[in-house]
C-alpha cells in the first residue's frame, strides 16, 4: 500500500542519551531534564498536538557495562545511564494528552504475568485504551547477574518461558471478565450488585514455567490487550515476533535486508495464520531536517561536531556482546563473534551488503548519525527519501530517532510532516484508542480474529 | 508532644471501594471513577490544596477471596476489587501537585530488589522527594498462589527476606551514587563526561536470599530513600516496623491498645538504637463532620443505611485468614483461630478489651462505620475527640478513610481543619519532600543518622 498514511513514532528513552551518542553536549539538547515530569509532560503535548500517534520508551534492566567489561564507559559518556522506569511515567503523560500513544517495554524473564497483566490493564484504564507493549526477553547479562541468576536464561529458553506468558496474560485479559461483569447496580442489600461473579472466571494455568489458577485482579480495559509490539531479529525473536506482534521493530543490511526481515516475518506469520498484512513495521530512523537541503546539511555537520564515536562503540559492545575495548577501529569485524553479536552484526552481513566493515565503519559509519539510517535535508529531500525507503523496505513507518531533543522532533514536525500531509502520507484519525488508530483498517480496539489473543476471548 | 501539627494523610485504594464497605452504592460516591486518571488528579489536588501530607494508596496482590472460598462474595460487593496497580497513578498525580507526598504499597516478597529500587528511584526524581514506600510482605494466600507458590511463604521467612531485601535496596540507593556523581561536563571528546565512574561504586551484595553485584543503575533522587513506612501488627511485623519504619500505621484494641502497640514499637525502636520518638504513628479513622453536630449525625444515618454489613465481613475474613461464611453473626469468637488472624483479632483481645466479641459486633461494631474507629461531629466535636484520640493513643496523625469520596475528604477540609489550624495543630511547612515535611525537625530529606539506611550512606 504505497499511499498508506505513514506510522509515525518518536523513540526515546528514559535516559540522558538514547541512540544519539554525544549529542548530550549539544546546547539545545533538552534530554538531561528525563528525571523531571514536566519533561515529558511537554514532549507527549508536543507529539500529540504534531500529529504523531505514539511514543516509544525502550529500556534496559542493566548497565551498559560490555565494552572494557564495567560500566564506566557508559556512565563517563553518558550512554543509557543513568536510566529511571518508563513504566512510571505513563500515567502524567495519558493525564496530558486524549489520543497520543504509548509504547513501553516490559521484560517477560522478570516479571510474573499475574501482576504483569495487571499493570497493562491499568495503564490501558488509564490511558482510555493508549497503551502498547514491547515485548522484550532481556538479553544483557548484566540484568540477570544482579537478578539472581548466574548468567543469563539460554536464549532459547527465554522464547519458550516467553510464549507461556502471553498465553497467561492472554487468558488473564480475554478469558477471565466478561464484557458486561461489571454492573455497579444498586439497590437494597442482597439485591445490589457491582461485579457479577458469575462473569469473572478462573483461568487454571497450569504449564512449563507459570501456574496461574485465578481470575484476572483488574476489569477489562478498553482494548483489553495492550498494543503488542516487538522487536524480534534472531531466529526465535522472529518467530515470536510473528506469532504475537502487531507491530514490529526490523532492521536489516540497507534496504534489501530490511525488506527481506519484513517478508520473512510476514511469511512466518502466515504460517501462524495470521493475515501478513495485517502485522505493521517500523525502522528507526534519524531525520535532520530545515527549510531547505543546506540547511539540513549544515545542522547535520553542527550534530555531528558533538557526535561521540566512543560512545557508539560503547553500545555497539553491549549489542553484540563483544569487548570492542581492544580492538583497533581499522580491524575488520568477522561475522560469527558471539551468538548475541549475530543478529546485530547481520546488519552488515557482507554477503548482505556485498563488502567488509572495520569495527569504526560498523559502529560509526560516515554516512548519517551513527549506526542510524538517517535522512537529511529539507521537507521535499526528505519526504522523498522517506516515501522511497517506506517502499524499497515494505515497511509502514518510523520510530524517529531524537537526536537534539526536542529540536529533532520539532523540525521534523514543522519541515516534514505538513510536506506529508499535503501527500496524503498522515493518517487524520478520530480514533481514541492506540490499536483502533494504527489499524484503522481493523475497525476494533481489540485484537482482530487471527491474532493468538483471539483464541482466548470468550 | 501534645502541640504537634498533626499528619494528616488521606488513605484509599486504587479499587471501587476500600473500607467504605457498601458505599460505592450512595449517589455522591465517585470512586468507581477509580479507572480514571482524572479522578486522581482531582483527588490529588484537591488534597494539597487542603493542606493534607500525603494520600496513601493501599493494595493487594490477589483477590479477596476467603468468605465462602471464593472471590464471588467479594466481586458482588464491591470489596477492593476490581483493583489496578497504584504504582502507576503516581506521576499524574505528582505532575499536578506541588507539596504532596505520595504512599504506595510494594511487596517485598514479589519483587526483585534491584528493580524495586529503580522503582522508587524513579518516582522520588518523578515527585521531586516526594514518594513513601508502605513496606509490605503480603500475606495473602491468593497472591502467592497464582505467583508460582503452592502456599505462601511462611511468615517469619517472608520476613527474613524482607530485612535481607531492605539492605540490598539500601545499599542501592545510599552507597552506589555519590550525591556529585553526575556532573554533565561538556568539552571536547575525552574530556566531557556525563557521570564520574569512579563515583559510582558496585554493591557486591551476596546474601542467603539475593545477590547483586553491580551498582544502582538510577542516579541519587531527592530523598534517596523513600519515606518508608509500614503496618506491622505481628511480632515480626512489629520488629520490621520498629527497624525500618519512618511512618508506622498502628492498630489496637481502643485507644489503650493503641498506645500499648506504639510504646511497644517504641520500645523496639530504641533497641535497635533508633531515638525512639523518631518513629511516627498513624492510625485509619473515618470522620463524619458538617456545621455542627446534628447535621454530622445525620449524615452518619445517612451512610450507614448504604453500609453493607456482609462486604465489612468478607473483607474481616479476607483479614483474619477465617472464612466466616458459616459463621453465625451471634456466634462468640474465639482469641487463636489461625496465626494470621491473631494480629487482626487482637484489635478485639477479650483480655484487652475486658469482653468478648461476637461476629456480628468483632466486623460490624455499632459504635462508628465498619471497623472503624469514627469520630462523628460538628468542627468542635470532632477537633476535641481527634486531639484526644491523639493524646490517649500517643500517635502522630491519621490516615483518613474515604467513606463517600471526596466528600469525605471535602467535609474534613471545610469544617475540621479550619478548627485544627486555629488550634495550632496544621503545620505550615514549605518542605519540598515527603521526609522533610513528616520530620520538620530532622532538617533533611534523607534518613536519619540513626535509621538503618543511614549505615550504607557513604
Amino acid at each position: 500500500m504505497p499511499d498508506a498514511p505513514i506510522l509515525l513514532s518518536a523513540f526515546t528513552m528514559a535516559t540522558v542519551s538514547h541512540l544519539n551518542y554525544g549529542l548530550w553536549r549539544h546546547p539545545d539538547d533538552q534530554t538531561h531534564r528525563y528525571t523531571d515530569i514536566s519533561y515529558w509532560v511537554e514532549l507527549a503535548q508536543f507529539l500529540e498536538k504534531s500529529g504523531f500517534d505514539c511514543v516509544f520508551i525502550a529500556d534496559a534492566l542493566g548497565m551498559i557495562d560490555v565494552y572494557g567489561g564495567s560500566a564506566d564507559a557508559s556512565l563517563r559518556h553518558g550512554v543509557q545511564s543513568p536510566l529511571i522506569d518508563p513504566l512510571l511515567l505513563v500515567s502524567a503523560m495519558a493525564a496530558a494528552t486524549d489520543r497520543l500513544g504509548f509504547g513501553v517495554t516490559l521484560s517477560t524473564t522478570y516479571e510474573f504475568p499475574y501482576i504483569a497483566a495487571r499493570k497493562f490493564s491499568t495503564l490501558d484504564h488509564l490511558t482510555h485504551g493508549r497503551i502498547g507493549w514491547n515485548i522484550v526477553t532481556s538479553q544483557q547479562e548484566s540484568a540477570a547477574r544482579n537478578l539472581g541468576l548466574d548468567q543469563q536464561i539460554p536464549h532459547d529458553e527465554r522464547y519458550a518461558r516467553a510464549e507461556e506468558f502471553m498465553e497467561v496474560v492472554y487468558k488473564l485479559w480475554q478469558n477471565s471478565w466478561e464484557d458486561d461483569a461489571v454492573v455497579r447496580r444498586t439497590g437494597p442489600d442482597g439485591e445490589s450488585v457491582y461485579t457479577v461473579p458469575e462473569k469473572v472466571h478462573p483461568i487454571r494455568h497450569e504449564g512449563r514455567y507459570f501456574r496461574v489458577p485465578d481470575g484476572h485482579v483488574s476489569a477489562p480495559s478498553p482494548q483489553r490487550v495492550p498494543l503488542l509490539l516487538q522487536a524480534g531479529a534472531s531466529s526465535s525473536g522472529s518467530d515470536f515476533a510473528a506469532r504475537h506482534a502487531e507491530v514490529i521493530f526490523v532492521v536489516g543490511a540497507g534496504a534489501r535486508g530490511v525488506r527481506d526481515n519484513v517478508r520473512r516475518i510476514r511469511a512466518k506469520a502466515e504460517g501462524f495464520g495470521r493475515d501478513p498484512r495485517s502485522l505493521k513495521f517500523l525502522t528507526a530512523v534519524a531525520i535532520v531536517t530545515g527549510e531547505n537541503d543546506e540547511e539540513a546539511l549544515d545542522k547535520l555537520c553542527e550534530y555531528q561536531r558533538y557526535y561521540d564515536p566512543t560512545a557508539s562503540i560503547v553500545h555497539y559492545a553491549s549489542m553484540t556482546g563483544v569487548d570492542w575495548a581492544a580492538t583497533a577501529s581499522d580491524a575488520v569485524l568477522h561475522y560469527r563473534t558471539t551468538q548475541a553479536s549475530q543478529s546485530v552484526l547481520k546488519q552488515f552481513d557482507p554477503e548482505v551488503s556485498g563488502r567488509t566493515w572495520t569495527l569504526s565503519e560498523a559502529a560509526n559509519p560516515k554516512d548519517g548519525f551513527g549506526r542510524a539510517t538517517t535522512f537529511v535535508g529539507g521537507p521535499k529531500t526528505v519526504a522523498d527519501a522517506l516515501e522511497a525507503w517506506l517502499s524499497d523496505t515494505e515497511t509502514d513507518g518510523i520510530n524517529l530517532i531524537q537526536l537534539i531533543n526536542p529540536a529533532s522532533y520539532a523540525d521534523f514536525a514543522r519541515y516534514v510532516m505538513p510536506e506529508l500531509r499535503a501527500r496524503g502520507r498522515l493518517r487524520a484519525s478520530d480514533a481514541t484508542t492506540l490499536r483502533a488508530r494504527i489499524f484503522p483498517e481493523h475497525g476494533s480496539s481489540r485484537p482482530r480474529s487471527d491474532h493468538p489473543a483471539a483464541r482466548h476471548a470468550r
